[in-house]
């Protein structure tokens, strides 16, 4: 039995900075505060989108403590709290726990790749699991890593009952449905992009956690809300439209192609911290017309 | 206008060989009769599960011919005739077209990667599509040649009245529907492989190139038919049951654990060429026991 | 004991084609003719520089036959015999022998990239080894291939005395001196590519089957038998200066750049096969300042 | 004008640990005592070797101080620096100034692979350039990072007066000659592995920061010795011998596999942090095996 069912939609939120690239911390509440008013189910805080690379220690505890503040009870609160250390890893989980995050979501470690094997990784996650007082979502993101977890242990870790899911940003679909089919009861595989995330619904995924529901909350929702009530044909002709923003502010632009929608969509996206910049103007042109195309299109729902 | 609607489930049938190496193409009419009593739309002869590569120009007549009278007219003959060289796979294109092929897939040039940039694929293509008195399906395969079709390249390819689909075994959904939001109307986008063969479907994918479809075929139609009437949690729970048994005979086993499943099923599968081998009896006690699970596993519907 | 000893510096050769793409088998003998005053101890033809793959099966012959004409008998001619089945490697070896081939060059088979293991490769090398008349050089290419030899693989096969040596194009110099270290005596580790010629002889490699020979043979063979002659700092200097030139006909512009160098240098060069197309008028140029640029730079030898 | 020349033999030292996790900084200063009697030319504390990623904020400074404190005047100490963040990078760069670090080594940010493109990875190193008090060398590794500089950027960079060098652990020594040929003079081409250290001195780099140095201290420092002094045989002997063990502490068994070497020669080795995990009692023997084998081949020198 799982403590927590991780369903529905979460934006990973970025992380809002000043131009001088200090916390922008007041921003980050009036952005919740917008996305409050949406049908989202809650919030990754530090994760990739948020930046954890660029995020000193000492400001995690100021960014999960005004996150926490600005989200109400009814929405969930994930924290990103992987490191490629275990001590470390386990560390911030509770501290994130002791700040009032529900769920903690773990990257794999992947710097040492070759010693990343199926124990390592097994080991890394049933001691985090043990220690950790909220329960865990395991977080596979090759694109930035380099490293999958085998299915094998993505089922084996399924077990422990404070593992109560996955984000699976590989987006392999073979992969996810044999995770689908495999894992117990009660473990929620997501989608970790909103590239396939209405194909992972309809295989049996629990939710997604998607960069592009920081843009189009309402879109993302009504794909699940509509699968949820058997509405294949709206939810296929959603995905189509979310397709081309998704794939902007992820590949195509990253982190930063994600804060310039923000500000183009009446949020605070700001400045990313360096080596990250801004997208230059031309950019930002190429990113209004991929949003304005995709909120233009008329939807037949 | 497209002058062929490519849709619906087709197997990318293994060519038989003896214990000899020798072309075994009674086996091949014995396979195609029982085939031929399923609702499988078609055929795919001499692709990558056919052993292409391990067939000599002179044998490729031979087992087009056979095929082709094997073969009811109202099942497509779809002819892999992909080459290096434009020539070459112009040359295949027109024999078998000549020998009754309805449509050639044709996988993408891969030898020189570094110089397979859009300008010399688009090239390819276009002399192929103008040459060839049949239609051509697009077919990019990864996992074997180490290459993608950009998406761009793909949507201008597909404004060609004699290229009629692409059967995309890459895998990525945010891609392919990416390639079904922008194809013109009649390109038929085909799911390349079992392992997301329902959420292509359910993203408006026209059908796919199964090699599951071999072992599965009712199964797999039943997928297709069932989305076509809306059945989508039957779609689910019979994707659910392929994965496994479309992953022993793709990634795992490759071509030799498709003929072995074969050999088990009542089929002729026979050994593969050299350097393939047979499975092990180690591997074939593998095979059947995923063969026997997703066969024994009661399915609601 | 070996049979043959295979050292010194090997041009991977171009198949010059006319306009219309057949066959300018009387350029390849004045090619030759040049190339027959240099130092070069021989040559491989329908390598991939000879665009093997582009090459219909009865055109092998004739490419061969004109060849071995214009080869004088203290040039050794090794000819590529590679192919994805055994029995068609096994039989262009044997076609090469009886043509005049010296020694074949065998590419790794590696469509089935995941069924390619260290047993498949073994058995098809091995099979190979003792059919064949003639001895032959183990072939690996990573970056056209996707694949390499285990080095463990690699010794076993270096047992067989009809396995000879290996052109070794991965350029991993830690793996390459493994080989030597291991390999038994008489066993040629041959670069396959310029850009690490100097370094592999350094650490004890027989030789190099280089593309950047066909433009610079006396500077290869210069590096070579000056080595021999303990004069490395001659060698470096040489070395550094290949490098820019072997960078521009190998990665960068592919055989298509190395044909317009040929051409460029007085020899013929010649369109490349399509899908390959030959360099723009721009990028000429900028193979003629390479060019330029390594031929007027002043040596102290 | 470069500040400081960086050549010679310079092992990435591993941070030791106690069996609880808690730092060893005693047997961090008694390994160092033991190095210090040979002829390296100074050490790399906090690199990929030293569980950089590992190790806390808060201990970085620690580990530096307890490293100055024992090491000679005549040995120069390299501190790893590198942040995913410009200005994290910044300040551990500072720090380390302020600790007696002589040069900083700034490992290339890669978490956002596709956003780091050459402007990126310019902006990171010229800022941390301007800002830093002491000369920096780049650090690629991508076995690590999946990430490698482009050639154009490193000749670039190393137009700075106050970045003298680049530890080069990609291994391409083609490309690695590109950098010796076009780097302006007193820029320092390093090694950054002991799989290809002769190869690289045999083309003009300038030394080499490698694992197998802190094993193989005084067999490194003779191949670079005798190469100054023209004794070629001697060097590509004595690198076929620590081949290896180079392979065996790096690809085979990483970091952990180097402790247990370190424990089985008389230094401290003891435990990495998890994930990783001390070599198994047969993978001991296995490193044993190797390491006798090196040790005990008698060089003709």
């Amino acid at each position: 039995m799982k403590t927590v069912s991780v369903c529905g939609v979460y934006p990973p939120i970025p992380t809002p900075f000043e131009e001088s690239g200090a916390l922008a911390l007041g921003r980050l509440a009036e952005n919740l505060s917008k996305w409050n008013e949406t049908p989202l189910a809650g919030y990754v805080v530090l994760g990739s989108n948020g930046e954890s690379v660029h995020i000193k220690e000492e400001e995690r505890a100021r960014i999960i403590a005004a996150a926490r503040k600005a989200i109400p009870s009814d929405k969930l609160l994930i924290v990103g709290t992987g490191a490629h250390s275990t001590e470390v890893a386990t560390q911030r989980t509770k501290a994130a726990a002791n700040l009032g995050a529900e769920v903690a979501l773990v990257l794999t470690p992947h710097y040492y790749k070759a010693q990343m094997t199926a124990e390592a990784l097994r080991r890394h996650y049933l001691a985090l699991a043990d220690a950790s007082t909220i329960p865990l979502l395991l977080y596979q993101v090759p694109r930035f890593t380099g490293l999958e977890l085998p299915v094998d242990t993505i089922i084996e870790l399924a077990q422990h009952p404070n593992i109560v899911g996955i984000k699976d940003s590989a987006g392999n679909l073979g992969r996810l449905g044999e995770m689908i089919r495999r894992a117990p009861s009660g473990f929620s595989v997501l989608a970790g992009s909103g590239s396939f995330f209405y194909p992972a619904l309809t295989l049996g995924a629990a939710g997604g956690v998607l960069a592009v529901a920081n843009l189009l909350p309402e879109e993302c929702c009504q794909i699940y809300r509509g699968l949820q009530e058997g509405r294949y044909a709206e939810g296929r002709e959603l995905q189509l439209k979310i397709i081309a923003v998704n794939d902007a502010v992820t590949t195509r632009f990253g982190v930063p192609g994600l804060k310039a929608a923000l500000d183009l969509l009446g949020y605070y996206g700001g400045p990313p911290r360096s080596p990250l910049a801004y997208p230059s103007p031309q950019e930002v042109a190429e990113i209004q017309k991929v949003l304005h195309e995709a909120v233009s299109t008329p939807t037949a729902y």
